[in-house]
């Protein structure tokens, strides 16, 4: 088998057929920036869709929220703090540089986790220069990576291009919570834009300034984490990387998810279950078993709302394991920022199956005897001692056990002054701040890595894009074996017919039969339907196959649901 | 049948139900972003989708490219000059108004059309005030409704989010042609989101800063404007409302699309065809057939692009007829100034069916004659004629023929001082820059057109969303009669069966089942499976339709596939 290289063979592919290329072209280009042509977008729909219904098929709803967002939601977020790059400026020149990466590739060492200061520091005692000009590098600051804009007319209200799409949905849990029946657990999701306006973007479509995530956001009580369906997944075997086995140079293992949360790998079954399901979705999308694996990030890698994070990441010959999925638990993070900025209520009430009988101390004044010594302020000291808190109330009787004395509004009060009294109290339910879990998906990154992993050499020589069948840009390309009539016109028809029918078809007469059939094995197309002279005969056509290239007859009459089962099953 | 308010109605219903409200409430909100919530997001896709697959029945392909595009698109698109509304500050307190409305209010004049200078002579002379403080105000500019940004680190960089999805199609042509294979006509289409930074948005989603479009592009030869298939649709009737019949005051009219054509209402059979293929997507959302109209756009209305438009309008009680869709004709505006700004050639090479022969004038000295006059300029000058191009070649003819004389590079000449011959030569095809056409759909107005239409008071007044099934953001209601054993289990077995099989599904066992029904009637869930005491003995539910209330038994095996027929037909 032929060797080539797949990052090279598939740029020119993606460029020159019409799957994806760097935007703005035909002005210079812009880095961060991919368009998805004719075959890509329609590529990435599927990718869309597929995950749209299996989140579904958990009973999820999709929501949509906006890209411009104001700075309040950012702010509470985190995200004005702490979505930074360091940056480092060139005091002649004025070339400004990611200070990290400049680090790495100057030392070969890992900044990872390295503060501004740090870096400074390395940067100054390492003599590092501009790589353009020699001159002499400033100190390293924190670049936010949000793209920055203005709501209306003035200047006053900031926006940002949001760098997630997960908080659209956070602040919308008030009315989700309602619309969830205040039962947890439940899931939202939405697929959508989302923006990181990156120093210097590398590595082509693997880091873009503009790119779409499908993001679902988990609401559940910390103390039910057993999912419901863990049954149905139990059995499936992930291949894990955990911080222990990266740390200690172990390689990865190959574990079924019940033996994974037995041995505490993974938390528990509820974050058990969605490794699972995004496993399944990958499959489900047409990357091979193989090239997917689980990495546990390390706790330098995390994100500031982050406590454990696995990501799923999939082989690429030309980048190795790439980080393409997130499942991060979130914990009650940004429910909590959010309640606490916005002052908005965001605690889901628990109701107990029975209520709960719980025990109270209730401390009053012994009116008859303090009387005389507090006069007016009686009544209004008897009315602070009904209003106290447990922990209040707990630290009086405290007191008084351990002293004899208390102090209650500045007067020194004795046992005797108090009536405590122990009383039984009803709960039905408590308030809580739901926790969150988070698969979220990059749409681009398994696109390129779906065409990476399918772009296949045959035994002789072919270069073909072996995509799964259901995932194909073109379903169907419909050709009559020469252009002439009647197979013109029949071919037409046949084309014409499967379009209406809802499959992606294209019609193509050029060109010898054998040219024609390269041309739709390289971009993919799993069925060529050849019109040929037997056609008119007998209202046959051939359906030849992508991989095997081997063709069979059928009727035109059963051709749209023959095709249709062949592509979806 | 009860009189209601509609538009009161439905923003409670959206709020409290789940389908829409304005964003980022928890903070205050903020004008002109809506969220579409779990049931409005699930519309706003179904309504996506219908549009998707109607533009791929039509052999278009899908394309997605950035919202943030960089300056140099929109100096060539004209949307940094003409992208923009009348702005006044008041001298006192610096709020900022929009001058045309301001004007409109105040006079009640209609100020279409009015430049910035016009609107301040009329703000002076009518003595127009801040409608805030009284105070006065200043001269009326032109605010660019482009959110502005910058990419990268640097504040050199500036980009604007895109104001229609149309751009980042035309910027690749190139590609696009080659994707088509020099093929004309072709159409691409994307559907994303747009901005639009408006100075005090109103009318809740009828006008939104951000918003989401999808716009084909059809690429065609101007010479060639018969739509191969427009014989499908010429018998479709349009409700049109034509630019005279509105200076007029002549009413709408109803005519097919074959008389259309004829009577010149729609310039050619080319336009006529996206009309009706517009017009059937409306239908298949479920926008009832007397609410859809056609109307012409005043040239004043028109964008600086456009030499013809039609707007396809719905109407609403709360707004009137309100635009939803609008059918551009683009001519070759947007190539020809991309070609210019860019310098890229972004013709099509039209092939004539046989090579065109040619006569034409060929000049050149005779160098015998003018050798002595000329000297060493005497070949440069023959050089030059060689070069000329037919309109200079005719001038220089057309010059001996009446004054014997031509003067060329500065030596006047005589007739006898050339040879002209004329030649014949073989043209194979020619360069055009093709003419565009542009349907061009809004999403949110539809959506929220497609609410009010589908709100319905029954004669008993029960007010429910009687939306078309298939449009339905759940398809399934699952109910047990009441919540106990056995009928729980069997109704959440049927609730987990059904969302496997891909349906939209919800499962409720609190309240009677009277106000169960009446809940998701409320959302225009079309039917509702309830499992009751005959279940356990016969495996058998019966399936409610929402606006029958009609109910019929099934056995539970049979529930996918019938349900699935009943919903999508």
């Amino acid at each position: 088998m032929k060797k080539i290289d797949k990052f090279e063979v598939l740029q020119d592919l993606m460029r020159r057929r019409g799957f994806a290329w760097q935007s703005f072209e035909i002005y210079g280009g812009v880095g961060g920036f991919y368009d998805y042509g004719p075959l890509g977008a329609t590529i990435k729909r599927k990718i869309e869709q597929k995950i749209r219904e299996a989140f579904q098929r958990e009973g999820f709803f999709e929501l949509e929220t906006p890209t411009v967002t104001p700075e309040e939601v950012f702010i509470a977020s985190g995200h004005v703090e702490k979505f930074v790059d360091p940056l480092v400026e060139c005091k002649k020149c004025g070339s400004r540089y990611r200070a990290d990466h400049l680090v790495e590739e100057a030392l070969e060492i890992d900044t990872e986790g390295m503060s501004a200061e740090h870096l400074t520091k390395i940067i100054e005692e390492n003599n590092i220069k501009c790589p353009k000009c020699e001159g002499e590098l400033g100190e390293v600051w924190y670049f936010n990576l949000m793209f920055e804009t203005y709501i209306g007319p003035y200047k006053d209200k900031k926006g940002y291009l949001r760098p997630e799409t997960a908080q659209g949905l956070f602040i919308n849990f008030k009315r989700l919570n309602h619309f969830a029946r205040n039962q947890l657990p439940f899931g939202v999701f939405q697929i959508g834009k989302a923006y990181r306006n990156e120093i210097s973007p590398r590595q082509g479509m693997i880091r873009l300034r503009e790119f779409t995530q499908a993001e679902a956001e988990i609401f559940f009580n910390p103390k039910e984490t057993e999912h419901p369906h863990f049954d149905d997944v139990k059995d499936e075997i992930l291949r894990l990387y955990p911080i222990e086995n990266q740390l200690k140079g172990f390689g990865e293992i190959e574990i079924t998810l019940e033996e994974a949360v037995k041995k505490r790998y993974v938390l528990n079954t509820f974050f058990a279950y969605y490794m699972a399901m995004v496993k399944r979705v990958l499959l489900d999308i047409g990357i091979p078993e193989k090239a997917i694996r689980f990495r546990q990030q390390l706790p330098e890698e995390r994100a500031h709302y982050s406590t454990d994070t696995w990501d799923v990441e999939i082989y690429s010959e030309r980048f190795g394991w790439v980080e393409c999925v997130g499942i991060a638990y979130r914990g009650d993070y940004d429910l909590s920022r959010h309640m606490k900025m916005s002052g908005e209520d965001l605690t889901v009430m628990i109701h107990y199956d029975k209520p709960k009988i719980v025990k109270k101390l209730r401390v009053s004044l012994n009116m008859a005897k303090v009387g005389p010594k507090l006069k007016k302020d009686a009544k209004r000291i008897n009315e602070r001692l009904k209003e106290m808190s447990e922990d209040e109330v707990k630290k009086i009787v405290q007191s008084l056990e351990e002293t004899g004395k208390a102090i209650v509004e500045g007067y020194e009060l004795e046992r005797d002054d108090f009536i405590i009294k122990e009383v039984e109290e009803k709960i039905t339910g408590e308030k809580i701040v739901p926790h969150v879990l988070e698969p979220s998906f990059g749409i681009d990154r398994p696109f390129y890595l779906l065409l990476e992993n399918s772009l296949t050499v045959d035994e002789d020589g072919r270069i073909y894009l072996k995509i799964k069948k259901d995932m194909a840009p073109i379903e169907v390309a419909v050709l009559p074996l020469v252009a002439r009539e009647p197979l013109k016109d029949i071919a037409y028809d046949v084309f014409r017919t499967l379009q209406k029918a809802g499959l992606i078809v294209i019609y193509d007469e050029k060109d010898t039969i054998g040219r024609r059939y390269a041309r739709y094995d390289e971009i993919g197309v799993p069925y060529c339907v050849t019109i040929d002279n037997q056609t008119p005969e007998d209202n046959t056509v051939t359906i030849r196959d992508r991989d095997t290239r081997e063709q069979i007859r059928v009727k035109i009459e059963e051709l749209p649901q023959r095709l249709k089962e062949l592509i979806f099953g």
